[in-house]
């Protein structure tokens, strides 16, 4: 089986310019089939205050409105992707931005209403993921570059959580691939002291999960990422690395959280 | 030779709604290998005018500084491409949004300053298009949509008019297609009378092209239009049509003004 890597990267890496170019470094020169994920970063709530709106996040989920929908599919889809893609071509990696909605490669379903009203937000399911095309574009030797947009398949482009998505390609595409997915952040890793960088810990299995999640070392945001990240595992992806920048600095190698059965 | 439709729609069409709807039921209906090539519209003016900064427009051309090249990447690679392509899968027709820097389909010169700084505006030439990437997209059965953002090679995104963008891919795929080119506007085609929606004018060459210059009938912003048409027809490309949003009711024909040698 081929390997692809799959480097999720977050809106704090986004965000520092010299963190960015060190990421971009590395994923350009990363040997193989790879595929790149985004996030947000603080542009689409800069954008919002200037024009008045005001973000409403739950539980760091942000409620997506229409007027939101148009700010987060225009920051998202064209303002980060395609710096991103621009800067990777100037890299000589031949990348390509996609949204789910280009070749309709991640459909994503409106999320129901429940307790909370979230707007126009997806789901995304794995088995969903048009794999073909995907391995298509990787096949054709371009390197798929996704924002977080998605559509309904009826017209409604769905605002969409990145880390689902990058775990959700990852999966779907297990069946063709060793997949190595990455998950980097600010942070160097999961940290056993979220006040020291050189706490990271080496390797999370389920049991060692619960029982930080317990003692409060995994909290907040980390917990549906390592949630997502052992979905991953369980479905096939052969390893998941929650990592920070500096990870990047190394050949080859990855050095952050591993994620284990 | 397999038949290429290239359809580029303008502004007026985009803002309006009647028009949009018409325009994409047509196009996805329309049988064969196609791409759409789209312009701005005024949401990127009026999202310029909420964020306080002013346009500025020197013969019918955008003077972009980098502020202004945020927004046109936010609203035309953004906005404008994503939310035609959902309303294009949504009818069937697998649309894959692109800018001149996805998979490199259309590297562009940052054009030079001479009387006066554009700014980050790019000029595109047909023998740099990627053909073979654009015909590799077409094998797959995906329809590129494309927006009027192209890049350096250097990093550097640029705004770039469509109308250029769509006869340059005309001229570049006309090796490999007989290709139809179609320009929608909010007219009906050129007419003799800009007043009257009737006075079509059917078919256009070059000596009374140079005639309705001379008179008046042909001018403004309909000038580089009809000289893209003429460069397209000179380079291989089958048919130019100038049309307008009506022209799509029949079926199959387009009905506008067609230009000859």
């Amino acid at each position: 089986m081929d390997q692809l890597t799959i480097i999720k990267i977050g809106g704090n890496i986004l965000d520092n310019q010299s963190f960015l170019d060190n990421l971009l470094d590395y994923f350009s020169a990363l040997p193989g089939k790879k595929i790149l994920v985004h996030g947000g970063g603080k542009i689409a709530n800069v954008l919002m205050e200037q024009l008045g709106i005001k973000p409403v996040m739950i539980d760091g989920r942000r409620i997506t409105d229409e007027k939101t929908l148009e700010i987060v599919t225009m920051v998202y889809a064209g303002l980060i992707n395609k710096k991103l893609v621009a800067r990777l071509q100037q890299r000589g990696c031949d990348a390509l931005g996609l949204t789910g909605a280009d070749a309709n490669i991640i459909p994503a379903v409106k999320r129901p209403v429940k307790d909370i009203d979230y707007g126009f937000v997806g789901d995304v399911y794995a088995k969903d993921i048009s794999s073909n095309t995907i391995n298509s574009f990787l096949a054709m030797g371009l390197v798929p570059v996704c924002a977080p947009i998605t559509h309904n398949g009826d017209g409604i482009l769905l605002n969409t959580n990145a880390d689902t998505i990058a775990s959700s390609i990852a999966i779907a595409l297990a069946h063709y691939y060793e997949v190595n997915l990455v998950y980097c952040l600010e942070k160097n890793g999961v940290l056993m002291n979220s006040e020291d960088e050189n706490s990271v810990i080496s390797k999370i299995d389920k049991k060692s999960f619960n029982e930080y999640v317990l003692s409060g070392v995994v909290s907040a945001g980390m917990i549906p990422k390592l949630e997502n990240a052992f979905k991953a595992i369980d479905s096939g992806v052969k390893q998941v690395t929650i990592c920070g920048p500096q990870a990047f600095k190394q050949d080859n190698a990855i050095v952050g959280t591993v994620i284990v059965c």
